[in-house]
């Protein structure tokens, strides 16, 4: 579906056109165009293909989708994927966007995403100083934002991560720790898969060698690289962090049945005294004298009562109660 | 045995040869040969070794089998193994293709497979277009049917873990799931065998220096390889959440064996009670006055009881029943 | 919040300077303007950017905060970001300060942070023969100083960490040890997040091409570099032995669980034996020769005392008691 | 002890000669000179030193043994450690093999091994228009030797953890289990200390700057570093494996401790039950009217009998025994 | 301290020289000057600044000592910081040496290190064809003191490795297992803490670009590096089996208690049943037949042993007794 198909100028808007007159405004010196497809259609690609001349295994890419992201070079033209990711009811969503950039032009076909870029084009139209450095700053803007984007979400797993620290060592919340972590590693793998290739896409487009359309804007893209290696190691820590925290969660689980079985271990020695002394008392010997005597009962009650004291407060200064 | 041998020239098939007219072909120019063997004799890859004046040690290879996937240049000659894995009854079986490239011929010696290339044979006679590439064309079409066969495998192994992760939490799936991830590791080490020293492979074959062969198709060979790092990435996903399913399944057992522990000692506790309240009323003194008493076994039982229920309905509370 | 505007030549002060004519002074040639700002407000940044002529995106950076430690160049200006960590009730806590040098000024921001700088002007005051080096001093003296307020931090953690190693193999101590190991753990990952990078920072100001305002102080920043490596080193080294403190601490626990388990397992022996033979004389046979015997009570204890007193021997030299 | 010490020309041997003459023969142009000692002593050493000048660094290595496989240049000549493997009952026994390569010489000093390179020279003199290439080819021939002889070792290894791993489920081989998984790490290492550091070796011997003396036999030498790979690639995968073994194994003792414990308390419950049900029926009140039934008895029996019926079935029907 | 202080001349030794006067024969052309220091003052140390011309930066590190091991040039001269390592009482202590040195001098100061370095210099003076090199071989002297010192500290710790896994099968030895692998492998990382950064020091004295005063003894310091790489590889391998070690031993922990649950299960069976059994005779029904009979007793006694000598047998079976 088309979303938008504008030339500029000067880094102003000249006018929308017509997808059919793309190759006609591309030839004309210091303009260009930047066009804005979602969940495009095979003919939609194929027009695109033919108005900017877009080479084979590029189109084919955008086409299929389910790319890692990347960045190529075709001769003048750079073809980058990059991850499109939403929290939907917990769950990390991924979508993805190919941008074509040439000399004069750009393209962008969003696949799977309710992430829209008009907030992007218009943000471009207001700066026209910035918008003047022509395909390259739309690039950068585009980039730009899909890895702003990245940063609610890492906020999200630092506060879960957080919020699971705090009970990790609470008693009995060993399952649901686990749980929540090993889910939280699932997420925060996502988003590592996103991140990290992007990172070797910003990576090429400042510093060393850098395709020609991103020579003017190096600065911008290094910010950009910036934000990623921040992310990439939030991640890293997270992912770090969580290894920890279910080594750990274990230890305490094991403390815990430890200490479960101690509690056990004190009890069952605490009734089994009492059962063993009742046991003898209850044995049939003619000749018990105890049995006949008139306190015989009550120093019964006594001892094993006695007995069963002294274990318990010894349990409970050894800890075990 | 051999499959094909069939002359080529303008991406057009001519002919197909004799074995030993190839030399005599190989000499046209603008010409190429495309030969493909399937478990290849000893005397197969002589001849083949005289027509195309192959080297001793590609040549070793090519007939011991069982090598790493791996690229040599010989002069103007590349020699590349790769592995063929297919799925079978569950297990993972990998054949082995090598690939003679020279500027005018191809030869490809298939072995421990049923994995055919008459497809790929097919499809490049159909686009005349891409054939008249020459044999890096051909080269690149073999390698990208091999690396496509590898996509299939991976999905078999997502889907698998999917399915293990579903039940991770599952009480009582424990053994069944360290024998499922442990199998899955197993299958996922073949695969990763097959792909890390391909992706070494596919990387020499675009951007630097690339053998001359190859120089006109690098940016299909720069596919293959963006392939290949795609899986090498969904594989290294695959191993690590592995590991952590396997420490998590760990911290489950530990988990329910402490449950375990804890419901044995809150069970053990309350007929450890019983049994000490009867054993005591089970005493032979004389004088025990309850024992008189017209309602002395009803009250006898309710204490029982009521101590029992007062015990099961803490450790109700509790959380250990 | 402004600290200090002063400008210096020659390695001397030559005057406290309003922030309006720094553009002026900057200009002069041989004398160079060191300011320092406090938790900035947007106003005075802007006042620095017009005065000093920063680039936007920096400026954009010291304003929002939360960088990681980096460096970035603008034409002939440095931009370098690091951590300010100090020790607040057991936590770690981290403020920023962003750097700007040019030629002939330094522009220090300090963030959320009490950790002032004044010391630093005033050592530099005394030593006009090394601030004749200039802005890259000034620049060296400030990270100097940031660096040299880690290492408190790290001999904290060694500390810590040599106390909880001294009773890791104490019984009873694992719940303990394992919550002040995951605590130091988290502190370090702190300090880590700051040195990593501030390491990969000092590396760029030294050895190979270095920003031509720190071409002079180059074995200064070496010094630097080294401290950090040093710091870093000690971090992991530190990280190192809490993963194996914790992996010990578990193995701890599972043997003093095993040895409870032991001792539990003896003394419910010993008792089950004791009530299995009181059990026994305790049937209501008609024809039990011994409970007619007048030595038949104490003969029944004896016997019972010597079973109880055969295994907790054996136990005893088991080592299970 | 000296082995051999011949004279080559052309390809094929001219004569055995004494060693006293070897500086003399080793002057004679396109002659090449082949020693090989064994357990060498320190005479010999001095008298190979003084007929072939070698290095005191080298000779002192060679004499010492015990060093890690290396290469090293010392001008136009180059000094060789291998690491010479052996299975001897069960264990991985090392010897050492140092070899001497000069334009026109090659000297092999073995030590502490079986292990003879006999064979080694009749294949040359046998393959005469091979040896032509000589001293480099003799070197590679004799690698090549060295390195063979890693792949039964392999292979043992190879077999003894498919062993392992078809009995890494079975109950109660645990033990067992982790013992030769232990055992089987220890004989890896050896062998990777053998390969890795080799590996390095055969990378300076082909590719880049090679030493004059191997640079007609790059491709040979590539293809000895191809098999290094293989092997050093094939004992990564078998310490990963080992390592997930012994996790694996760690989860199968958990797992079937974990069921002990649930049949124990399964078995106890039901005791538990039939114990506290007898010792109420075993108080001593006066009116405990069952007590007088004719049938009291049997259906106390029966009481029993059925509810620790009931715990069996539901038992029985969780799994629990 | 001053040791000695002593100026050499075409590898001999030409007079003991006063501290004043170093600076005069360090100007003589061909002669240079070798000073040992031990536990340096300020003062001392100052002197030596002024004698050699010193940097600043480089006595600082000297006169505070706890440096990692590292190499540092300024201008002509070399700065090297290596640690000196001693077993004393079972710990590692550690000391260190600062060594200074110039074309024409060689200052070395010892700290906190009983470990001398005369026998250094008496074997320099008796081999003056070596001694001649000047300044370069004296410091490569040193440092191949400092690292074959290294050596016996590695012997003790593979020794101590040795006996610990002769006894990590041992039932019972668990606890102290643990505590003799974390001690051992703190003492591994004191060892590693001052190999590695030297490896990285001896690294850039050969091969590459090499400080002008160590260009002709760089067969020398490859030496150094080779056996502080032995050194080094020798410490993975140890810590590698260290952390093996532990999980192992968990691993043996786990299935000792996993089998003492099994023999506790076993015998809390036989005696539950029992008592079991003895709880029903001891029943107080009235008509309860076998009671009365003359067998009754035996008959009874007879059950009771027949049922436990079937559980013992069975369990004996099973391999849990």
């Amino acid at each position: 579906m088309l979303i938008n198909c504008v030339a500029y100028q000067d880094g102003r808007k000249l006018a929308d056109i017509p997808v059919a007159d793309i190759s006609e405004w591309v030839q004309r010196p210091g303009c260009f165009v930047w066009v804005a497809l979602r969940d495009a259609t095979d003919a939609e690609l194929l027009e695109m293909q033919e108005e900017f001349t877009l080479h084979d295994l590029a189109v084919e890419d955008a086409r299929h989708g389910h790319q890692r992201p990347k960045i190529e070079e075709y001769g003048a033209m750079v073809f980058v994927v990059l991850h499109l990711l939403e929290m939907e009811h917990g769950e990390v969503r991924a979508g993805e966007i190919a941008i074509f950039v040439g000399p004069n032009f750009v393209l962008s076909v969003r696949n799977h995403s309710e992430h829209g870029f008009l907030g992007v084009r218009e943000r471009c139209e207001r700066e026209p100083e910035l918008l003047r450095h022509g395909a390259g700053f739309v690039f950068y803007a585009l980039m730009d934002s899909v890895v702003d984007r990245y940063f609610p979400l890492l906020d999200t797993f630092e506060t879960e991560l957080d919020d699971i620290e705090s009970q990790i060592f609470e008693p009995g919340a060993a399952r649901r720790n686990i749980e929540r972590l090993y889910a939280l590693k699932r997420r925060a793998t996502v988003l590592r898969h996103a991140v990290a290739p992007a990172l070797e896409v910003a990576g090429k487009l400042h510093g060393g060698r850098v395709p020609a359309v991103c020579a003017l804007t190096q600065d911008y893209f290094r910010d950009v690289h910036d934000h990623l290696s921040r992310i990439n190691a939030a991640i890293d820590g997270i992912r770090d962090t969580i290894g920890t925290a279910i080594q750990v969660n274990l230890s305490m689980v094991t403390i815990e049945e430890s200490e479960t079985t101690k509690r056990l271990a004190a009890w069952a020695a605490i009734f089994a005294v009492s059962t063993a002394l009742a046991g003898i008392w209850g044995m049939n010997f003619e000749h018990m004298p105890e049995l006949k005597w008139a306190w015989g009962y009550p120093m019964a009650l006594a001892a094993i009562t006695t007995a069963a004291g002294i274990l318990f407060w010894r349990f409970k200064r050894a800890g075990w109660l």
